[in-house]
């Protein structure tokens, strides 16, 4: 009976007792610093739609991402998992990996197929092509009933026309591999993939989604992993030269203006009174890209590191009605995001194996408490014999190793540094990150011995209990490995060359 | 004909044609860096009234006090001229000083009392007192009816208790002078002041003269001088201990506190509609306090600089009905309150004098450009020899000189080390602050040769036309001249002790 009430008391807050289930849509970053939203201070980004949502939704101060590099962020965010479970270690796949995210993995797409959603992904993957095994790790064979997209990172390919009409890209890009693939499905449908037309071309794709998925009684799952704002920075016509923020600007902007296009497509179908956004990115802002990397605001170092400007990211939960607008302080992860979509979904979190999320509804719909105090960084090349470099306990953290990443700068502190070599801490550095976000003042660790010796047991077990996955960086790869439109075409892979097929984006695809 | 139109056109565009004249409350927070509100980014600040204030009014992104250090921001503020032309150099006023902003400057109270406002200034003068010479250089001979307040920086004197009930200070106050001193108009009221209660004390104030004059057909000025959020940090019952962000955040949010209580009797008396609010600060974060200094987020250095940490400050400005809420990147400045104000309250700018500010109503009523695309950073210790150390024209910053800084912190990077002397760059060193706000990546300036040539025109211009006044600074002075509520009592200075006297808060008082 008591259970009953508690139960009853839960749908109620919640709101998720009756009706149709909730759609979801993920919105996610790439290479986004906490500092780089005007919401999270900066001061010459125009991003009114995420404003928007900010105004609307519940910000968060103190939400990591799993990793200070893509893949290993994008495997956690997508299972729950720490990347060592799934073997997404140690870096990021390249053009040409032929490892890929396990399929005895779950991911939130299939968490959803259970319960009967629609499911899709727009833009980067980034967890595998397995180009020689029919495209086996693509997200059509990890529970998303469509993917249109790039699936890694697009400066691994030989980055030419980024701006409107037919300005270069700045930066250079791997000119090794072949030109960056545009897939449907499994199909390659364009390739190289246009950059003055790709923000358009996937929120084209997001919106239809979308558009479809209202007018039928099936829930949706859509995440939106934009290349945005990832280097090279790349922009439309409309976004070129668009902002006083120079090209990360006109970046971020074409980013927002897709969200706000998501926004609107979600409000014209009458269906955000029962749709649940969430935003965030994979890691810091890429330091070594200067004015064209992103900004981490107050926070220490960035993008490959361990320290808050790694993993600190902004993140912003947005479901009207439900979500009260607010600022939190309270910890959340990306690894939380499967926990708390399952709960929305009425679905279910994977018993059979371990779950590093948590749950995030307390926090979203009661204005509660988070069910973490406490949280693991790995670093971006982590092994079994390391371990996490630091731990979070409450507003305390211990860093058991130290290191600078090939995405620092020598105009940043010493520490960021690609230079600066892996060093071990023992006793662990120790900061309270609630008075001392920078990571600047480090705490005397006598006058925080109790602190410090909870934190080394809870971090010395962690490291022992974790059972690693066979890393999917190792797999064997050749050339071969690389998408490519015309296989065994020559010369290859400049030859890889084909222009835009016709998309699905119509009724005749059972998605659109 | 024309300018009538246009008149009119202006004043339908303002509002301020018929009715009333509005009233204006200035808000000037001590030390607070571009980095410590919620709205700027900060993750563990508590601002609810400052972020309602952000979200209803104009925030700025690019707005800057005169100086890096008190006095002289100061000074500038009130008379809307360089510190340098009135005299207020170098460095600051301490307890014993005995000069002070001289009289035959017109301060924005000067301004607003030929229009017939009724005008107060609460909290910390810090433009001389004058002990010696019948206080002469307090704020009641500066054109303000009514002051009360500690008259200088509350770590210029022995700091001993800071938290209620008997908490002592952290960090080290000046111990050689007399305890600080609270005036009343021209009378210590209260030797030492009690820190406990202090903010209650400005505020019963500040509400009790805004309530007075709502209720009397005068418009009123009132000028709200936190000592918060300068160290020693201090706080009452209801906010010491009450921060995640430690001492820094109870003082902080004890000044959040008190502008919630202005707020609250602004909208209780009826007067929001017609009642001009400006939030701002005199310079950046003490960053030797560590986390008991401030925070200037993603800019470099703070206090005693003039790198942007030092001297680009939080500032919101709100009126309902008249400025509608939005961000803004268009320059702003201490200098152009003077002007500002004068043009809403219908009054004049002095025309005897060179004025530096210029009248921010189009960026505030118009949602308009800046009348500046310019600024000038003088150096804490200005000289004639030197002149301004920095300027900034449109997007670009030159600095013609660099220095470290007394409130610098070996945990910054070592540009901000007291330790680092002046260092002449010629060519300037040359950034872009729209997308470099950090100051981390100096520009070619062989590729900017004609922007260097026009900022260092312009510089060299404006430094040969500046006429200095004779330093304030320099008068000669004695122990005598620390206001002393028993003076010539001994053990000098351990003797000025009083208890609190009978506030004039009530309706005896000309003002109350």
């Amino acid at each position: 009976m008591l259970l009953c009430v508690v139960f009853a008391f839960c749908c109620v807050l919640h709101g998720f007792a009756s009706g149709a289930k909730p759609n979801i849509v993920l919105l996610f970053a790439d290479d986004l610093g906490f500092g780089d939203l005007g919401v999270y201070g900066h001061p010459t980004s125009t991003t009114p739609n995420l404003d928007t949502m900010a105004k609307e939704g519940l910000v968060f101060t103190q939400f990591y991402s799993a990793s200070g590099v893509c893949s290993p962020s994008r495997a956690a965010l997508l299972t729950g998992r720490y990347q060592t479970r799934s073997g997404i270690w140690p870096g990021v796949f390249g053009a040409n990996s032929a490892g890929g995210l396990p399929h005895n993995e779950t991911t939130i797409a299939e968490v959803l197929k259970e319960e009967g959603y629609a499911t899709a992904i727009v833009g980067k993957w980034h967890l595998g092509v397995g180009f020689t095994k029919n495209n086996t790790y693509l997200p059509i064979h990890q529970g998303f009933d469509y993917y249109l997209g790039i699936p890694y990172s697009h400066d691994m390919c030989p980055c030419l026309i980024c701006f409107y009409p037919d300005q270069p890209c700045f930066d250079k890009c791997r000119t090794s591999e072949t030109p960056c693939p545009l897939f449907e499905n499994s199909t390659i449908i364009q390739q190289p993939a246009d950059f003055t037309t790709l923000a358009a071309t996937y929120t084209n794709a997001a919106t239809a989604f979308i558009r479809k998925n209202s007018e039928s009684d099936q829930p949706f799952f859509l995440y939106v992993a934009y290349q945005h704002t990832h280097h090279p920075q790349f922009a439309s016509k409309q976004f070129r030269n668009s902002s006083i923020r120079g090209t990360f600007g006109d970046s971020l902007s074409e980013l927002d203006w897709s969200v706000g296009q998501i926004f609107e497509t979600i409000r014209s179908t009458g269906i955000a009174n029962n749709t649940f956004v969430f935003f965030t990115a994979d890691n810091g802002p890429s330091l070594t890209r200067q004015v064209r990397g992103g900004n981490q605001g107050l926070l220490k170092c960035g993008k490959g590191t361990t320290y808050e400007g790694g993993m600190r990211e902004p993140a912003i939960a947005w479901m009207p009605g439900k979500i009260k607008p607010a600022r939190t302080t309270e910890l959340g992860a990306t690894v939380d995001i499967l926990p708390t979509i399952a709960t929305i979904a009425g679905g279910k979190t994977p018993t059979d194996r371990p779950i590093d999320g948590v749950d995030m509804s307390p926090i979203l719909f009661e204005g509660g408490q988070s069910r973490r105090d406490y949280y693991y960084y790995y670093p971006k090349s982590p092994s079994p014999e390391i371990g996490v470099y630091a731990t979070r306990y409450k507003q305390y953290k211990a860093f058991f190793y130290t290191q600078g990443s090939h995405c620092g700068s020598p105009y940043y502190d010493h520490d960021c540094w690609e230079s600066t070599r892996q060093a071990k801490h023992d006793p662990p550095l120790l900061f309270d990150l609630l008075q001392d976000p920078s990571e600047k003042y480090p705490l005397n660790v006598e006058a925080y011995k109790d602190v410090v010796s909870v934190i080394t047991e809870m971090t010395e077990k962690f490291n022992r209990e974790m059972v690693w996955g066979t890393s999917e960086m190792h797999v064997k790869s050749s050339s071969a490995d690389q998408p490519c439109c015309k296989p065994n075409c020559k010369p290859f892979p400049t030859c890889c060359v084909c222009k835009q097929g016709r998309l699905h984006l119509d009724k005749s695809s059972p998605i659109f």
